[in-house]
């Protein structure tokens, strides 16, 4: 299985050299800060979603209902039913938060006013945007709008967010990539599992947070809501990812992927040597586990930002790193480890820094080459939440999924013509 | 190699039983106190050491200098000078520490105003003591007794005790049990790498020391201490299985081993179903990493009482579940897997709660049968740290050893003739 068929292509020299920046990529945390101040081009009547681009009436139900929460978080109306009304009036513009050097799980919701962290790209200063994680079952991303979801994320601007600008502040940059290898030392995908790295970010920020000598009630808030989410760290795991994956971006060259993302309609990539384009499949679910109760027919088809953390050789990628995870997305340890090396025979190469002890410290599968891909038949695989399509449910579910075989061919079609 | 060898004799339905209770133990943190106030038979003019007991004049000079800083410490004279003279008046009393439902790392030195957390075992009450970690280098438990070292003694004392003791009083009980089963899931073997383990700690006690609302320096300095020591959570680990093994020898029957440890001359195990005896052999040293510009002859043979770890099926019985220990202890992942899976010939069973993800969810191999080791003739590995037999030097090196046949031997004759 360590040896690619014998039909796939040879990385090219332009692949190489974006495999060579997806290794040396070196993302720092470096602040947090409401996003209409810092993502360019963002504005109040906009709002960001996940995925490709994608207009207001196709939209799925879980991100309709998430970007209504948006408008009423943003105050730019009363209620959920006026938000309906605005969404719709053409007054409020719909844009990818990849468009934007911004990224955000599931529905991917990013309005003006919410938090987001600040990562850079210390080869390069490109800095990437997304916003703080809300913890699990009814948030925000999963499309759940009512009072409670509206009211934490209030508390996130307005309690949490001063707070962890002063923390970041007192601290200084945090090494997200140095986190992030310890992290797979510890059985983290930094996907679908974050327990490690959450302890670890937790490690330092809570130093920071009580050395900004901040009334102890208000500490002992932040302090908990991190604590209690395990998958806290998510939200930076993105973040680092999307750095890298700018800075992959940048050189403008190579067959290696930079985004895989979907909006719950489409699925869509990016490639190195294609800047900004996006080649796109209809979305689907499969091959996921859902809470008791729940149908696959109430099950939102792929949609998030974070399968970036896959365009960059983590997540479903690094299975064999995070064993534990089986108990939660499903499957034997020996079938999850066997369909993540599998991810070898459609990347360049294994990745220089992020390695996996179990199997001797080689590294993660990384930088997906798009020929390689068509050439073996093997789509990537993604980790993901399921979203419910009844808004206000948020996650039912997780699971295991692939990211279509169309938007790899169409990416080749373009790859084909442009040579 | 899963097939035990023909030779070994089934465990009889006494070792079962023990090996039930090691199972079922269920110790819980539930505070901390000054060793003086609660370790049964703890006084002022008494020190407790590690390993099986020792007079003052044959212990090795890395325990030797351990205790002397304990006397300065504990006020029973001002230099090390008048300690020296002290310890050898007859006026100072020692025991092993085991020998007072407590345990210490390396030289293991208790006097009596020393904080040692207080684990109880939940289905019988038994309490188990340890000392807090000082952290690594230059630390009293490998020897260290100089003004830096004594000084953070006191500080630990007069400053973190007191806000422990108020963090624990408003967390509640803490699980060790199932922070010890996930931190298996997270690459520790909770004796030489307790990385997760400590960090999991961090995320509960941090918020419980916030909740004590002390002022925020003093605040800052005990979360720093702990966030800054990887190895934290090893006195939680020591007095966790302690606790189970307690658990286990109030049975009074099995074959299985309850205690494994060294005092730098002498390595002494216990049983079951002997109750307190020791059953010793010589300490020495082999197969250890020694720090650069150190050598073998200023190697201090085994010593600790630590290896109750691997006396329920931790540490070195688990390197399974942590491969990457392998850059601290030396040697391959494979290597290193292997040996410690080589424990199941010498062990009852898998452990039921303690599993390993990367071998299946497998449990660690548990309950060291001294029959099987004599029949075996497969030494009991222990992961341990080195001290140096020059005084004031601190911690050398660390490695894999054994537990010398001799040990076993012994305890089988004592076996034998009591049946």
């Amino acid at each position: 299985m360590h040896d690619a068929p014998a039909l796939t292509p040879t990385p090219s020299s332009a692949t190489q050299a974006a495999f060579d920046r997806l290794c040396e990529a070196h993302p720092m945390l470096i602040g947090i800060e409401q996003a209409g101040n810092v993502i360019p081009g963002m504005r109040r009547d906009l709002v960001l979603h996940a995925g490709p681009p994608i207009t207001w009436d196709r939209m799925e139900s879980a991100m309709r209902a998430s970007i209504l929460g948006g408008l009423v978080f943003e105050g730019l109306c009363e209620t959920i039913e006026e938000a309906e009304a605005l969404a719709g009036s053409g007054k409020i513009s719909f844009a990818p938060a990849h468009d934007h050097a911004a990224a955000g799980a599931m529905a991917g919701t990013i309005t003006a006013s919410m938090p987001v962290f600040i990562v850079e790209e210390r080869n390069s200063g490109l800095r990437s945007y997304v916003g703080v994680n809300e913890g699990l079952g009814k948030a925000l991303r999963f499309g759940a709008n009512g009072p409670e979801v509206l009211e934490r994320l209030r508390w996130m601007r307005d309690g949490l967010y001063p707070l962890l600008k002063q923390a970041l502040a007192i601290s200084g940059p945090m090494d997200l990539k140095l986190m992030i290898a310890e992290a797979l030392r510890r059985g983290d995908e930094v996907h679908n599992r974050n327990k490690a790295a959450t302890s670890q970010f937790f490690r330092e920020i809570a130093l920071a947070l009580v050395a900004t000598r901040a009334p102890h009630d208000e500490l002992e808030k932040a302090l908990r809501f991190i604590s209690r989410n395990d998958h806290f760290f998510l939200s930076l795991s993105i973040a680092h990812a999307k750095a890298v994956s700018l800075y992959v971006e940048e050189l403008g060259a190579g067959d290696i992927v930079t985004v895989m993302a979907g909006n719950g309609v489409e699925v869509g990539i990016r490639v190195a040597s294609l800047g900004k384009r996006w080649f796109t499949a209809p979305a689907s679910v499969a091959d996921v586990n859902l809470f008791e109760g729940h149908g696959l027919d109430e099950a939102t088809p792929t949609m998030g930002d974070s399968y970036i953390t896959e365009s960059i050789g983590l997540g479903a990628f690094a299975l064999a790193a995070a064993p534990a995870i089986s108990a939660f997305i499903g499957g034997t340890v020996e079938e999850l480890i066997a369909r993540s090396e599998r991810m070898r025979d459609i990347t360049v190469d294994e990745h220089r820094h992020f390695r996996i002890p179990a199997l001797g410290y080689k590294g993660v599968p990384s930088g997906i080459d798009v020929r390689k891909v068509v050439a073996t038949g093997i789509n990537p695989l993604i980790n993901t939440g399921i979203a419910s399509r009844v808004p206000g449910v948020g996650q039912i579910g997780a699971g295991v999924q692939q990211i279509p075989m169309g938007c790899f061919t169409a990416a080749l079609d373009a790859l084909d013509r442009q040579s």
